[in-house]
């Protein structure tokens, strides 16, 4: 059973996430639907990050076990032939070893989560972004992230579904930054918490546009509480970047 | 009659183009909509740019008479709302005199050309990108423009449908860079022949992709013929970046 790991690009919007849902379709749904069409087995693929309905990837990375050997290069043909026509792209194929997990060997998972900052709506961006009319003070929410980042326990910026057995993660990088309407702000880290990215936008929102002073986020930290921190940003605006392995 | 200046963004996708069309929804026809479901009067709205079915606008302007005042903020409120769903936005609205004309007093109109060069094609940018799978010299393509920049005749370049009195127009600029897998090629002039932009990327991509010299471009334009040059680019590439005026 050899294992090929597939670096996958997919647009969120018609999507009910990345799981196998019965209410309707998921990224891994149709890709596995394309491996049935392209290879004749019933496969399941693993993604390095399960993202939720709405959220869109770059540079998402998933692994599968198919039955016999494919040449990368024509497995990746025949899987973009197959996911046509929805808006899921396998980018590269390669094969990897037996022990290569997309979830468990990821070292870094990089998201990237994009406001449009102006008042009047999007036409071009409507589902890539979430739009904020009221001005928002970016290097304020850059000030006020910082002391997110290192280990802490997020149980305030963690869904009631999160399945995570810790509520202690390790975020190595939190940067806000503008060009022009556009705010975008980075997350890296090992593994997220269910929601955790969209659950400190949301707060960062509040101290944008004046809401919330910057120690209010270092207070919602301290207070373990999901109730303490803002509402979840919405998941149009959030990106899967990119997912790094060891060597 | 107060004139209204308008700033519009939009996606072209799903429309038959600027101009109103018996064969279905255009940019100018849900505008126009919008118009008389805000004030109740039926207005015909003229633009600076009459811009092709599925290519899409940063910064279209558009003029309208009102047969009342309305304050500006009020006037483009109450499009964005009655826009809604179409993926069009007015961006500002501004009173103007009387003599200003969209399509007639516009100085500048600044274009850009977006390509995707790379193997796999675009889930997230599907219908704001030409996609081109084989690689291309985007240095080439830039140094291969460039006898286009100035005063010329672009028959060569010309829609057969063009309705321009003369083939003679100035390019100002033509400025391709690459950056990663997108080329973004920007042409500035005061007006432009249909088609034109599109029919240039076209002949341009020949060169890229080492099919065509940098003198094949130079020929194309003494030609004047349209059969010497290449097909054109397609128009979901296509965005009208900002049109500029006097003063």
């Amino acid at each position: 059973m050899p294992r090929y790991k597939l670096l996958l690009e997919y647009d969120g919007t018609p999507f009910r996430g990345w799981q196998r849902q019965a209410t309707g379709p998921s990224v891994q749904s149709v890709l596995e639907d394309a491996l049935l069409a392209a290879t004749g087995e019933t496969l399941t693929v693993v993604a390095a990050g399960r993202t939720d309905a709405g959220v869109h990837a770059l540079g998402q990375v998933a692994h599968v076990d198919l039955g016999r050997y494919w040449p990368p290069e024509r497995l990746m043909g025949a899987l973009n032939h197959h996911l046509r026509p929805h808006p899921v792209v396998v980018l590269q194929a390669a094969r990897v070893a037996d022990d290569f997990h997309a979830r468990f060997s990821a070292t870094r998972r990089r998201y990237v989560y994009r406001i449009l900052n102006r008042r009047t709506p999007p036409a071009l961006e409507r589902d890539r972004v979430w739009h904020v009319p009221v001005p928002l003070l970016c290097e304020r929410m850059h000030e006020a992230a910082q002391c997110l980042v290192g280990r802490h326990d997020f149980t305030s910026f963690r869904s009631s579904e999160c399945q995570s057995a810790s509520p202690v993660k390790t975020l190595s990088l939190i940067h806000a930054q503008r060009v022009d309407e556009l705010i975008e702000i980075r997350f890296t880290a090992r593994s997220f918490l269910h929601h955790q990215v969209r659950n400190i936008v949301g707060t960062l929102k509040l101290v944008g546009e004046g809401k919330a002073s910057i120690d209010h986020v270092r207070a919602v930290l301290a207070a373990r509480d999901r109730a303490a921190a803002g509402p979840t940003a919405p998941p149009q605006g959030l990106f899967l970047e990119s997912v790094a392995y060891e060597g």
